[in-house]
């Protein structure tokens, strides 16, 4: 209902404000016996975090996350995760002139209009430091989804008119991290990021796209129609701040398909089970998993704060006038986006899996020591 | 979690197999005093059923539907409303080559191995049969929200590379029922039209798009992110069959456009009220509503059941064999899917416009004749 | 939110009123590979049908109900099982004079208070004839977890001052259905029975009381507090029309012991496992199934309606009057009660057991011929 | 699902461990306007808090609130309040002995049925630290509520065999928070201190009950069945650690009233409405409330954790032991219990006013002085 709860069975609770005190995610569902340390949630932080380079936000939070719950000598309990990240650099006041005044295609009206009133710090709940929450349950979810061989990458696949060429997933997994723009081809990432600095010298910002695929997903993982793979990945992509269109498999291109020329046949595995012969499904048929890699793509527009100069409506004062966002502000989303949409990603495919029954507490770390009681009441064959 | 429950406040809930004894939906949290017969759900399952056209399926159901509950002297009481739809003209036997050996690109496969077991009535739940269940529910929706003066509208704006030029609002709600494409530019119909019929006749199909627009949704409507509006309209669109893509606004256009192209600016209205000066936001800033329409588009891909021969592998005789899908089927899906895509966009604007107290009983048709109470509790004023 | 929705993965939808076309459930989340035929559920909705004693209402109703989906050849295929029972014998007319007078202490005057409009009709959907449907689906839960050697009993056990000496299981299950009263005491039957045609024949009606027990129930089902066995069994208690109170283990009595008292101490069982010496805690410790049973109590109040005259107060005329309920109601509630109580413990421990990954596919009936895959995903070691 | 979220539009989440860093909850749904500081929470807070008298535990918590989000110089946003409880005096030292010997009745043995796992620190999640998590969360909605002129009250009316006689709503409002018992009637309040003084002496503890009164809810909140008030009252009561028995209205004693004597006839009202004569039906027909009080009553069994020797069963060592529960334990829980059952009270009765859109936002403090926007969505008579 409000905007801060995501996931069924691994079910995810955020709060937090920009330039208020603090930011906080409570996991509940995390299956007991997972060994789980901050450095597993940091790592991921420092990911997403702000000032990692040139074309970031310059604004000065370390994103340091405690666990207050959850955890006992280093496992997980099965009772729900606290993490509290505390805001360390807010700066409220640079936003005072836009108290009444909203930004131009900035959540500022809108949010007063839901709300009623005006928090003005920053941007306050839109502000998409929220991320910074749903980056920390992610790691838990990657965590136990790696011990189940599923695997979840994304790269930069465009900015401004610059796109990369397709990529391997070895290759997404092997260079995305290697340049400050996240784009798994190289040369493309160097071209990029003289766009998006030339973008940033004129007092402007630039849009760009996501590629992500998932790979080691059971087949069988989905439900019909509401609560089918794509639908939940459609919620979980569109939450993402900025994003304006989600797509998987052909996506939009499918429109100019035949059915002949996308249905893909079948033929058989190493093991005699069906397998499709191409992947133009997407991993995904009637929403629910082939058991091939689920892949598709997430457009953001534009950063909207720019320090150009634009015409804004005081509802105050009733008179029209021009602003420039001077704040710190990232001039491009992409990059710092990817670890949030494989964040997303991670929680979602979870999700599906912890719904199936395919989360098995044999394959988590799971040595528990003394304290291993060797109950696992979702092993039934345990009794 | 099962995939047959939409909507948080407007609730529905559905079942139905293609080939079962009969498809069923309820709908709860509808306000009481709406005016409501059975001729209104009629009326848009009929732009749905099937044979409507040459291009479509020659399956015969007349779809009839019988209200069963929460309507006394042809008005809502505001408890459960039970759809019901029997299913005339289901002929399963067709389909018993596919038992064991799925047909290309079909839920055939996935559904067998997620739940266990092979409903093979002409694809059994996966079927888009299903959909009747949402027009019908959303035919409500649509009652209720044209008494607020919200109106949506979709049309098909793509059939293979036919592609319709832009079309006013007006022109949309004039000419998308005249002709059986269901386009809004005549023209372009016909060509779609004769596309259609060409991959008809030579046993294939096309996929297309449909594009929307909502009209009357007052500002503040939606919460942040995970709740936000483009977020939940993802879920719904991605739900329905043989969607890939959804995008709302630019689109995926946006990551071409700089902040300060994208931006919109503010100005005042006529009631003094900041409104933008254009609409690139596509009536959404923070994943809340500015006011102003919202619009987006939906691709769906080519049918998968196609006369064509195609490729299968049999899990029972371990062979590859080849088969060709005589049913009857769609050769093409969005001139159909528009009563489906209006449908959701129905559904998923009630549902916030309830969340955001936005639903005056006093705005529906209201004379409840001597049965009514006036005491009308989502109005606190009457006390 | 709408009080039509229970379960969290068993989950049940209805609809339907006293006198309108018909009743319907719709559940969803059952496994797939349920030997199901509609003899299974009419073999429970028989024992709560009206008509079947002289101390039920004379209301005709045959309850026959339909499975409209989710079935294919005798199995559950894993899809929404969709239900209809058509109300046969409504006679609204009898109810015109409490339109606007509210009859004492039923629903009458508050469902027009939230809705704003007067469902007349014998109760509309305040009627217990709602329970019809959970009767229905509760049918099913049954038989799922009688696969699992969970079995679920309850009984009568006091009518006004009439109360029934302790009974064991083994009784419980023999001597219930034996009588009109359902109280497995015999001779307390007969006192039961007797007393409740005295009020009878007054023109009055009389309360009493239920008590259940859950045999098989594995240890760890459940969750911390808001999701507590006691919790879960709570809601679903006070759903059942009538009811004023709910009690498990010692009940209201634990308030008079001390902690040693009631503390049971630990010893091991047959399988070395540390087990409870008795069980005051009745079945649930922490809110978390201990393995051995769950006992409770159910208090229902007596029937509103009755004969007996009554002052009202009418909200159109102004005026005070007296009025007399002559329609055809049960003079006491238990006895039809208790196919109620055991469908929603059903359907409350199934629900749990599905949550905590206990219902295993392989040991429902299974055999599912030529349409087996040998896919069951939530069975993870088949892959 | 996990047991740490109430609430469908007030919504809470909790995490946190008696012996862990920290508590915390969250709570979403809050509208924005309400002035709230900590001081509106540690008021709450201090009233639950350990070590208040010699009847309860010495553990030394001051339990401090921090509000980490959701406020903007003293009024509430609209946007997820996050409030953190640093755990100052954990000792999980002491409970060493425990970890495969389950103390007798504990949550123990079940919680390491359910997650496999030994959270041996004082309890971990099972521990009523809890509800620190509740009564933060229910001071807020008590505002909230107070401001509509809703007032919840309880006192403790039972410990072991002494019972209160009945007092008034006055008499709770003015004597409850007298005395350590918690009781409104001075004169047994010292009869039952003096009764849980000697078992505390002799190493024992005791049980009792908690009578609870609400006043001035509307008429017309609820649903039906499994959203009536009652029903969801039974589940928030039956969270509250340690209850066995939950009635409203008469509770257990209607089973032994006829129709007749129960029914409450109707009358008017001074404005012209109908009212009940009397309130045997505890505020509450059909599921929906009247208008008149709803009242009812919560049983708390004995404190588990005694200091008496008693048996257990090491499933490590496999043998028998005795054992003595040394901690710092609550003696009775209903003294400290009476925050938490007003907490969950006005919970759950906030969240059905929501739902039935009876939070008047004018009604909040209001004045948002300078960020007053004049948008009151909820309010939909403002456009």
């Amino acid at each position: 209902m409000n905007g801060n709860r995501f996931g069924r069975l691994f079910q995810v609770t955020t709060y937090g404000e920009s330039h208020g005190p603090g930011m906080g995610v409570t996991v509940s569902g995390c299956p007991a016996g997972l060994e789980l340390s901050e450095e597993d949630i940091q790592r991921e932080l420092d990911r997403r975090k702000p000032g990692q380079s040139m074309i970031t936000t310059s604004r000065g939070e370390p994103d340091e996350v405690t666990i207050q719950s959850g955890i006992q000598d280093g496992y997980t309990t099965g009772t729900p995760i606290g993490m509290t990240i505390q805001n360390k650099d807010a700066r409220s006041g640079k936003y005072e002139p836009f108290i009444t005044a909203p930004r131009p295609s900035h959540g500022d009206f809108t949010y007063s209009a839901k709300f009623g009133t005006r928090n003005w710090g920053g941007g306050g709940r839109s502000s998409a430091r929220e991320t910074v929450n749903w980056v920390a349950a992610g790691a838990i979810a990657q965590k136990i989804l790696q011990q189940h061989d599923v695997q979840v990458k994304a790269h930069v696949n465009q900015i401004g008119d610059v796109e990369a060429p397709e990529v391997s997933f070895e290759e997404m997994l092997e260079h995305t991290e290697e340049n400050d723009v996240r784009c798994a081809h190289p040369e493309t990432a160097e071209e990029m990021q003289a766009l998006i600095e030339e973008y940033q010298e004129e007092g402007d910002s630039i849009g760009g796209s996501i590629y992500f695929e998932v790979h080691g997903v059971p087949r069988g993982l989905g439900a019909p129609r509401f609560d089918s793979v794509e639908s939940r990945l459609g919620q979980a992509m569109l939450s993402v701040p900025a994003t304006t269109a989600f797509e998987f498999g052909l996506g939009k291109e499918a429109r100019t398909w035949t059915g002949k020329e996308r249905n893909d046949d079948w033929e058989f595995d190493e093991n005699d089970e069906p397998v499709p012969v191409e992947n133009d499904h997407g991993g995904l048929q009637g929403g629910i998993t082939t058991g091939l890699p689920i892949y598709g793509e997430v457009t953001l527009h534009a950063p909207t704060s720019i320090p150009k100069e634009q015409q804004t409506a005081d509802w105050e004062t009733g008179e029209l006038t021009t602003e420039r966002v001077i704040g710190r502000h990232d001039p491009v989303l992409p990059p710092r986006g990817v670890p949030v949409v494989e964040a997303m990603l991670n929680l979602t495919i979870l999700d599906f899996m912890l719904l199936a029954g395919r989360i098995n507490p044999d394959r988590l770390d799971g040595d528990l020591g003394e304290y291993d009681t060797d109950y696992h009441p979702s092993n039934p064959q345990h009794e």
